[in-house]
């Protein structure tokens, strides 16, 4: 099997312990995450040849960055290194009712310093099987996004799969283009659509509801647009409050709609990552098994990552299936 | 806006980490409390002006209590150093069915050697537009009773708005006088009454029960007897379990009775400090909101004190108006 | 009141903090467990005399274990010296549907290393009333086996009442010994039995079903089969999932079936150890209250112990006397 | 051999983490400590027979006191519950030139509030073959003074070894009583006194200056003053700064004057219960070995337990005989 | 006595613990540092009203830093809320030989978002009796070193006290302009200046040694160029290692040569802010004392910052008082 | 440049916090370490291609050994998974002349379990430039000495440089070898011996002194009955104490004698792991240098050591470049 390359932005999580402010205590907990990271990650624990193209500076902050890809067993040979800052974001773990409160640092973090002809994409692809991207890539610079657009040229031409998780955030997008067209262009690249009505509606100018109907309707017009696109899968979340919450998924494969069993989190370990979780799920099932498994796949692995510490889903395979063969009171492994 | 003025005494609540026992580990966490104290930091949060009269010692732990409200932004120009230690209490912290255990050591701490006329109350109830207390201070000690009551005559000249947590705690009445007597001479001087049935059987000798039809008809008769009390707000709390409680508020504003929205909580945090949560919500909600709002104000602001650690509501207004308005999911905010 | 005397390994629990997994950090605590141990400690809580008989490393771990059990009030006079390690397990923690794992290293450790004669069975057994085992024992050795053995020949030859905890776990039984024969014959000398279905099946060889019709013919045949066996006890667990449990307990008392009411542990703190506190609960009812009494001590020692950190019940008698009166909302006692 | 009783005050130590100032950080660590609690721990390390007795209250936290000093093998039981708070102190950790400061609340405590006849003297002395108190104890309150004596005049009676650390701390002498004169009536009764030249000036009222000669002129008076007084014995102390101190011991023993080796400690642990360390090893020498081998334990024992985190010394009599052979360069034993 | 005002960035120190590096734990601890608001806290922990400028985000992280300085009692009336983020920076703790190492991440902090006219020097300065700036400032950004002129320039107008620490890093001079003819105007507007001869020498051109004939000399001409300037004053650090150091201080006054004992800190918890305490002890002294007792109340100051954990002195004029007393042994205080 | 290859037993190192013992808290910290993992961490943070040999048991524990040599880049592709237990260890950490005290757990470990033919040492030594051995392997199985001899044939017969790092442990040799016969037999296939004369007298079976003319003499006396050895060094450590060492390195390199500069660590962090840092630093120093440097390097390696946490030195060759460049007060690296 070919490997997957997944392309972005690495952050530093700081967090106060458990649900103290800021201001309560100065003592933190740091995590490497970033969603491509976070795919990335996954996806070796599951058992695949991964690499990750990011930036980092070069000190002892970017050495602990390539330490932790490492120790996960991520290919760090196409990271670059700029002398400026990594990217950071603080958290303030909310509950219940309480919100959850971020705080970035990331405008002018070593990614953002990135240039076009920095990554050496012929290098990178090679050997690679799938190619994963996210719409946080070309919301933030205008050199990340043609960073981006020279590597999903590339992996296009060399006929690998592509997937585009839009995740559309508003907030981002303050370099002058129009999310629209950026995600529109890159999109067209892509194989495999990760999202939702709301990140189509985004992408397609329309206005489509959340229910299963507009879902479909909404990945055929998808489709309709950007031909190169055959699946269209997502996530559904239904929140009780911040630790309670239920996940369910559901795909257009182009031709039928599929929906999976749907999990309950009672006691929330972490939410951070888990999008990202069903989106190395989601591959890594497209990669090894049909359609529905993929699908149920994903969303075990989406629901079973609220349980870990951390940005990324750290379970293997095995766990992942377990959870997909009905095993959900977590029984002890003796 | 003038400022709100609390009494009482302030205590270092000392306790083990998670649910762990006392003799299971030599590493504790502490936080400051006292209810008045809780109740000026909270407003203080919500944006107003505050002053928390009190007593430490006069070494590095009263420092520490005088840069705790001082970060948090209550005056502390008037409070007293006194060659007393502080008043502490350990807590073992419970869990479902098990109980959180509370040991006490007050009783002989700075606060309980305050004496008449060591608070100059003309300086500290300039400005003031709102002054609390609870049945705590009067409570502790003949002194603590008698300056607690000059402050209240003076506020009450100056008509000043009074609110009454009554708070009664059976274990506390140790130095001779009657709580009953004690409670109505002081609640005669205020406006404002928190507190349920439980408290206003207490007071009036009555043994109402725990219905929104008793409360009105005890409120009704509280108001005859005390009648400069002009509102009656109560929160009552439903236990499933340690871990897991509703929220419900009420009040009898002299003309009508109002009551909010249930709030769960199924993930408590800190239950330490949230009927003081309570008290803050009201008395800034009656400075700025009709009462209906007021009261779910209130009851909102008890909520979300679960979620937080330590013994003080720590969130803005416009983190508790986010919560009457809806927002109850604990979405993250980026 | 005699004293409780009980035999077998102590083992260390080494367990990353929170639900972390062993490789996400560096941190970690201990906590001594072991089955019997557990039921030693427990018991002692509730105010009984005990004794336990292990092996421990002649170094500064041995003499960390022998505090620990003296902390507690465990009479550790009979304790042995050997030098070889202490047994030990590795624990990381799941969540929800994300299972606990563990990692035992116990196959060499200084309880393996037992040998008959080693344990001066007539003197730990003077002034003993019960003496209890489990099924854990018997798995591991050849000697641990026929030390235990010796000790039940002794304690039945005095008349003292034998519980047995036949706790079987298939990847125990290494040393070529048959489990069903080996528990048969140290269940012959035995007197109360605690445990299920499943454990009466494995010794009696037969496939009863999990329902109380089966639990009463089995537990019949079972004494049939082992007439010294009085009574027969178990805990039934039912998880929704790794943070929230219910426990129901039941007995066939000889003559009739007895049933407790449900306890639930919707957020459940550390679950190590809750069918040891059942044991000492059972042990210490049976010693002191009449059957159901007794049954649903057991139940509610179970149930509160999972809000406990560590291995071992610390709870007194009073506390879980105040589960059985119904008092479940875990209320602040000051 | 018989056992070492003492007598006195249990306090609990709580102190910030590192060098941290109280206001700096919200953890803190705990610690049992009392002088006459520190010096009954270390014998019972070293392999003696101990008994302490003390006050605590009857709930979580004297049960904590009592689990503490069992685990160390101290005998509680002649330990009285009383229902007033523990004495504590706060300490905040200096280092080099910076002071450690000390705050403390132990003026009401349970021990305060021991009145004559609580302790059973008769049982508690049965047995013992030294008694063993300081100076902080008469100190304290009248009762204390009193229950002292009486423990003291039976002990004496029966030909008990007496040891009397001195301690003098004018802050503590409040209740009305003349220091010199209680102190006095009370090393009448005693057969060591351990203290040096101030300890001797205070009682004897005399102004001896700190060198060898007149702490011998010093111990000749104080002597003939007091005819029980066998020898005197005393560590003396140089500090460098916070974290460097050396110290070395003399003892005038009826005839001659001895003096150790001075030890040095350059990277100072913990220095609390350094002095109780000193007066442990006297004793446990004193009983053991000759007078010269018993000041050079002592005095090893104070020096090593400036390597020991908490206020007691825990190490056994083969780690102290150890350094006195001339092994300090703490090298590892595998 | 009238305010001292501060300017400069408020940075967050974030820190693995111990002498861990960054990949060796996720465990971090913060504290809020910038050398001139350790300077204005160190005067306000002196007993001084203190106000300090800076520029905030206006989130979670800008309301801690408020919270911090309010906690210690420096005025943040004037603090500017920009919607960028904090700066900060990255510390691996070294040991010994081993370095420690800083990692920046402040280029385009909300500070550096700074611009003239955004403070109103006016009203900041009133009622200011001394100003004290660094050379970090104008280092920053254009921006930042025309905002500081605007201050220098209304503060020397009403004839405040200028101190000003040249503190030259060649590494953050990366806008433009050049050091010496920036720091030359603001020197030029200053009354004391606080460096070297290694700072003299940057500033005139010249290279002296480090000499006390040369510092003599170097003065004599800085005085020269800049007649405001009225004393030259500096600590001189000797290094054994990164644990062990020495520092003397000494200045030309104008008229005659003063030079300090030479204090040693053979034990550093934290040099960080050290320089800092120096300068907050030369404003302090230099207001309250004579020359020399200022410049040993400076020294003292630095010396004993080495044992405080975090970047600030928390000490008070007393403790510092304490060491030009002579009092180095760090003595308990009870 | 070929790579480094080491083989030999990875431990865990469990330890208290601080100087705790093990009885005095619940909280542990782990590295892994074991001599040669650490030799390879070393020589891979200085840049050299590692591979490292070892067996490890098949779940969460070897995958968090896997996961740590990866992050430090050692190649861990001829890795064993065996299901026996890790060894590991138990440290408390002493002060001054207090001892660090170790109790293993290893003798029935999964290394223990290797067997001949396991290790496909073609494959390993593929690319290997030079092989590193010490004597904790041949001692503790016959089938971990044959696995070795396997190794050094092959290692060898290609002309690989060969350290053997004697390391004699009396108390490992158990299974019934000579340790000087099999020491003899290994040291005959190597070419560098790392040992200083009291590891010479045991593999020559003399009693040379610790001079260095007895050094010269037993390095003539090695190579000639070893005659492949072409060089001898050693690292030579004088104690003050626990937390005070010095550290000087010496070399017979066949012709002529070396010895270094002194280094001084005046507060040691961790000394575990040090003379590995000497093994790597000696083995990159004369892969890259010439000899004297090679010895410097290695000195300098194993003296900052000394200040890192952990087993293994995780300093870059620039950093102990830095050291032997006469850099020995650890300034500030910004």
């Amino acid at each position: 099997m070919g490997k997957v390359v997944t392309f972005g932005e690495i952050l530093m999580r700081i967090t106060p312990l458990g649900n103290k402010k800021l201001k309560q205590s100065n003592q933190l907990e740091y995590y490497f995450g970033g969603t491509e990271a976070n795919v990335a990650i996954s996806l070796s624990q599951f058992g695949n040849k991964t690499e990750y193209i990011t930036v980092v500076p070069d000190d002892f902050i970017g050495s602990a960055v390539k330490s932790y890809l490492k120790q996960l067993e991520v290919n760090t040979d196409s990271i670059i290194n700029l002398n400026h800052p990594l990217g950071l974001y603080f958290l303030e773990v909310g509950a219940v009712m309480r919100s959850t409160k971020i705080s970035y640092n990331r405008a002018h973090s070593a990614f953002c310093n990135i240039a076009p002809n920095m990554v050496n994409w012929d290098e990178a692809l090679e050997g690679c099987e799938w190619f994963h991207w996210t719409g946080i890539t070309p919301a933030l610079t205008e050199n990340s996004y043609l960073t981006l657009k020279e590597g999903l040229k590339k992996a296009h031409a060399k006929g690998i799969n592509i997937s585009a998780d839009s995740a559309y955030r508003k907030d981002l997008w303050n370099y002058g283009r129009n999310a629209k067209d950026v995600l529109g262009e890159l999109i067209a690249l892509s194989t495999i659509f990760i999202g939702g009505v709301n990140e189509m509606n985004e992408v397609l100018g329309t206005d489509f509801e959340r229910t299963n109907e507009d879902f479909i309707t909404a990945s055929k017009l998808l489709m309709k647009e950007y031909p190169n696109i055959k699946k269209v899968a997502d996530k559904r979340r239904s929140s009780l409050n911040a630790n309670w919450h239920k996940i369910i998924s559901k795909m257009w494969d182009g031709s039928q709609f599929l929906e999976t069993k749907e999990l309950e989190i009672t006691h929330i370990v972490d939410r951070i990552g888990t999008g990202d979780a069903f989106a190395a799920g989601l591959i890594h099932g497209l990669m090894h098994f049909d359609n529905l498994k993929a699908l149920e796949f994903a969303n075990a692995a989406c629901a079973i990552k609220h349980t870990i510490e951390g940005d990324a889903n750290l379970l293997s395979e095995k766990e992942v299936l377990n959870i997909i063969e009905g095993n959900l009171t977590g029984r002890m492994i003796r």
